[in-house]
């Protein structure tokens, strides 16, 4: 590449780093890309960091030594997660989605990439000082959440099937009881997709009793996984019955579900730990 | 924000486009933001965009007129994407992935947030003249790579059921052939999660004989899609039997798995669409 002037070069490199958010890029790869000394690609970083201190978007992490570099870590300020998270349960509580049987219909938004950008940033920024191994969820409204929280987190998926009819070499299954339908079921996971005593994060989208978490943290167990967090998009709140999960987190809570009148009340919940 | 300098504040921009990619933000928003004119920034996006023609990494896309503002285009260069099919080719032909009853194990590597961003702007590349309304495709091992599509090609997924005991509302279910299984299966769509008329963009991790996306074709129909593109990560070659879709575009393909001798052979296909 042909050499650029010192502004046009910083916009280069944050392209860079933000095309490969949390991999960390040696600065002799951005000094030979740019044609520039490894001094100069330093005081550019710096430039960079210092700007991103006010924008709160992200920010870079620099390692020092030989195997080190730079990488651009995601992230959301806490206020425009605040904002996101009003819009968002303001749009679900429309009577409009309610569904025969009960449920709320949550597709169009769980599964729309921009809807599940923020929601991503939100959970990685509650759960990076856990430093997760691995994003763990199980099939199949969940798995878009998982994943933009594993990208921003900078680390890999695994996704737990239901049934025991996998093809992925050997598996482990175990039954469990999903606290909405009270039915026995299976779920699985190929002793292949994760390797023994990993630090891993639940992702999940709803959360009622907590039996398909609680599934999920019994089936790691046979992984030997240290289950570092537990994170659901929506939890109902329920009366008089205490969930079988204790230590959760969840970004909405739906207050009332009100089939005959067509009333649907979620509200947002406490995000402090993003200040 | 406080004034900060042209560099800074260009590196503030990039990143704020980048944050939101295909999202058109106005100028007079960033502008404010920045606490310059809005010539300034205009003046800020053209470097930007000259920047931008270098690295080959995305694209800036300006819209003129009260509507207006910019819009950033993640892509990928032609060069960067063959050596990365290649390196994944390479990995893919392990004899270490041959899973009992002739499955080749991948999902470490479909799950994996790091190898499926350029997938998804590989596949967005080759698709994105043709306009998709949305990405479509079914569950389960499909869905990080149909997400991360969308998400370059800035539109919102849809993910087909298997069976038909889904609760969301009005089904539409058919039956259809796998071409691998042989058996009769149903695939089943929410009337709710997509509107009629649109245009589909159907991707899947593996394409054999082809009779999951000609059901996948069948079933769109009833929704009076425009199935505008098909695109697959891996096929594997069929000796005598001719595909069920014929237009279809493939990043790989799986030349030779031979369970006996334990060797695998996947090679990366011609992908010239991107120069």
């Amino acid at each position: 590449m042909k050499k650029i002037k010192r502004a046009e070069r910083m916009v280069a490199v944050m392209q860079a780093l933000m095309s490969e958010p949390n991999t960390l890029i040696p600065l002799t790869v951005l000094a030979e890309r740019f044609g520039v000394a490894k001094s100069t690609i330093s005081e550019d970083l710096l430039a960079i960091k210092e700007t991103m201190l006010y924008t709160g978007q992200g920010r870079l992490e620099t390692v020092s030594g030989a195997a080190g570099g730079v990488r651009y870590i995601p992230e959301i300020p806490a206020d425009e997660a605040r904002g996101f998270l009003e819009i968002l349960a303001e749009r679900l509580s429309s009577g409009d989605r309610l569904l025969a049987g009960g449920f709320l219909y949550m597709l169009d938004l769980l599964y729309d990439p921009k809807i599940l950008r923020p929601l991503g940033l939100i959970f990685a920024g509650a759960f990076r000082e856990e430093n997760p191994d691995v994003v763990v969820t199980i099939e199949t409204k969940g798995i878009p959440l998982a994943l933009v929280t594993a990208e921003a987190l900078g680390v890999p998926m695994v996704i737990i099937r239901h049934g025991n009819k996998v093809t992925e070499g050997t598996t482990v299954s175990i039954n469990y009881v999903s606290g909405s339908s009270k039915r026995i079921q299976t779920m699985t996971l190929g002793r292949r997709a994760l390797e023994p005593g990993k630090r891993v994060l639940i992702i999940d989208d709803f959360m009622k009793a907590g039996g398909t978490a609680l599934g999920m943290i019994n089936l790691l167990k046979e992984f030997e996984a240290d289950v570092v967090g537990v994170g659901v998009l929506m939890e109902i709140r329920l009366e008089d019955e205490p969930k079988l999960v204790s230590d959760y987190l969840s970004l909405l809570q739906l207050r009332e579900l009100d089939l005959v009148n067509g009333i649907v009340q979620v509200v947002p919940q406490d995000i402090s730990f993003l200040d």
